[in-house]
């Protein structure tokens, strides 16, 4: 069994650990509601490309020295999986809530959570039970042993810390698609590059990786500055594909049909917009940015390939992952730089 | 200066903490979006009676033998004000989350957040900042302390598993409200108490005085057993005034006009209607409750005053208020037994 199928095979165990707490005197809730909170996490959790997750269980691994899987104990493999499952549930927490307040319509190929019959607007509770799951499954971890409380503290306070930055990252995205009028002098890439940061590098590249140093032991201040810096960067690559391919990606591999144009988001392809556009190509903008019209949208895109974005991406993309690969062959030898090296392959010129 | 306007004298200090971190170099939120933070929290936080928060105060005093407030330092004396505040920003997180998901108008005699201008759903991303802040703001002022991780990590725990019982008993009060047809069956005592215990009892009674419990180096786990058994039948009390109130208060003084007829709600009245209804009664209520109709929702108070439910209320009130005062006097020399007298009378007979 690979690693990533074992890391699969971990999701139900864990998923019961934490739903058998709700069967106990502290809430015995009943069956139906029970049902409820196991459909939830399924629907949610376990079917992204699951690269944040692995990425702890390598991170682990390279940050041990590098061992097979094999070679680890079974607490300290399940230790991993758990970690995680953990970044898995995060996202899900996210993604959640996020798609009620984006009103998106599908995600991972499937209709979104608030979508479905009975849900509705008490996706967001659930979404707030999916983020408590995560500290649920610390504690129970954790917290018994007592002889490491700084392990479980250290690893509360990733996750409570990456989930802020994420949050002040997703007030950023939609502050920039509110109020009644596009402006496009919002779009520069300082904020561009701000929101990337917050909202999706953080708790995507930096969290998972963190986490595996911290459990492997890691307490190198400095080391956690240097892997802050070279993933951020990876993030900030890894949003621009993502914009790209909410543009011009197949949905039939995506998973999920793009809307940014018409939610006025903040994006790599109306920043680089903006940067080469003319003004009579800018005035356009203005008028179709942003609109749920798809005679608008479809002007947009008509100028995005007028400009030349896709070929511009392309170049994006290849200097940007050359400028990474020397980054990682400079860093310490007692660095976990397979994991980073792991990332960057899971993600170089990907279609979903 | 009376301790209830030294509390509120802190908040200032204690929003300016949390809301600094944002000009960090880690943020570097452009003004409008700071001012934005700010204008949710000083909108959601401060505008509440306070019992929450003063309650950490008191029971903080009184597990430290009753001192008078000048006789604390000024650091003790800091550190339950902001304990007390976290919870007063603990309750804010919830009512604007709450109020999305109930489509609820009004609250403390205002719009309800997510109403005013601009906000709308994103007022769902900034309930999940204020939960946030809460973490901020114990990581700023405990983790430093490291003689102490014990305190902090066990005040992150009963924050983070306080907000999952809520988010529970969030669950099952929208459940009961949920679906097609009202189903009179949902509403029994079991499914009532364990919505009061849950949702509003565990974050209103026990949270309070269990933070002010710890605070003063309260370890003593059969201590918040007892505390946790007498503070959820407070709460319990407290949560069937609340349904009271919203049917027969006052909306000048409650601040709210009440919903939970519209809204199909598991409240004390109903579940006190249905004990003691007719056959034919009981037809008109499954008719007539749960219905956006002002006509059915008169029918439903009508029958509310037909079944003496205010008389009931009173004599309800009478024997819970006894029947705790009977528990208080029973409490151990050392408990904080002052604390649960001030909560007590904070509550008895209120009116809003």
């Amino acid at each position: 069994m690979d690693i990533r199928e074992e890391f699969l095979t971990s999701y139900e165990r864990i998923r019961d650990e934490v739903l058998s707490d709700l069967k106990s005197e502290e809430f015995q809730l009943p069956d139906e509601i029970f049902e409820r909170v196991r459909f939830c996490v399924d629907y949610n959790v376990p079917h992204g490309k699951l690269n944040r997750g692995l990425t702890v269980v390598e991170a682990y691994r390279a940050s041990r020295g590098g061992p097979p899987i094999e070679a680890l104990s079974e607490t300290e493999r399940q230790d991993a999986f758990l970690l995680g499952w953990c970044v898995e549930w995060l996202q899900a927490f996210f993604l959640v809530a996020d798609d009620v307040m984006d009103g998106s319509k599908t995600r991972r190929g499937r209709p979104c959570y608030y979508l479905l019959d009975n849900i509705g607007l008490s996706a967001v509770n659930d979404s707030l039970l999916l983020e408590a799951h995560i500290y649920r499954l610390l504690r129970n971890r954790f917290r018994g042993r007592n002889e490491d409380l700084e392990l479980y503290t250290d690893l509360m306070e990733l996750f409570l810390s990456v989930t802020y930055s994420t949050e002040i990252g997703q007030m950023l995205d939609l502050s920039s698609s509110t109020g009644s009028e596009v402006r496009l002098e919002d779009f520069t890439e300082q904020n561009l590059l701000r929101i990337y940061r917050l909202k999706t590098s953080t708790y995507s590249f930096f969290l998972p990786v963190a986490l595996g140093m911290r459990l492997a032991g890691v307490r190198n201040a400095a080391h956690y500055r240097i892997a802050r810096e070279v993933l951020l960067e990876m993030g900030i690559y890894f949003q621009a594909q993502d914009d790209f391919l909410d543009c011009f990606g197949d949905p039939s591999v995506t998973g999920k049909v793009g809307t940014d144009i018409e939610e006025r988001k903040c994006t790599w392809l109306i920043v680089e917009a903006i940067k080469c556009c003319t003004s009579a190509q800018k005035e356009i903008l203005r008028t179709c940015y942003g609109r749920e019209d798809a005679a608008c949208v479809a002007r947009v895109k008509q100028l995005y390939h007028e400009l030349g974005l896709p070929q511009r991406f392309q170049l994006y993309e290849q200097k940007m992952y050359e400028q990474m690969q020397q980054k990682l062959g400079n860093l310490d030898a007692d660095f976990p730089v397979d994991a980073l090296n792991f990332l960057l392959k899971s993600i170089y010129k990907r279609s979903k």
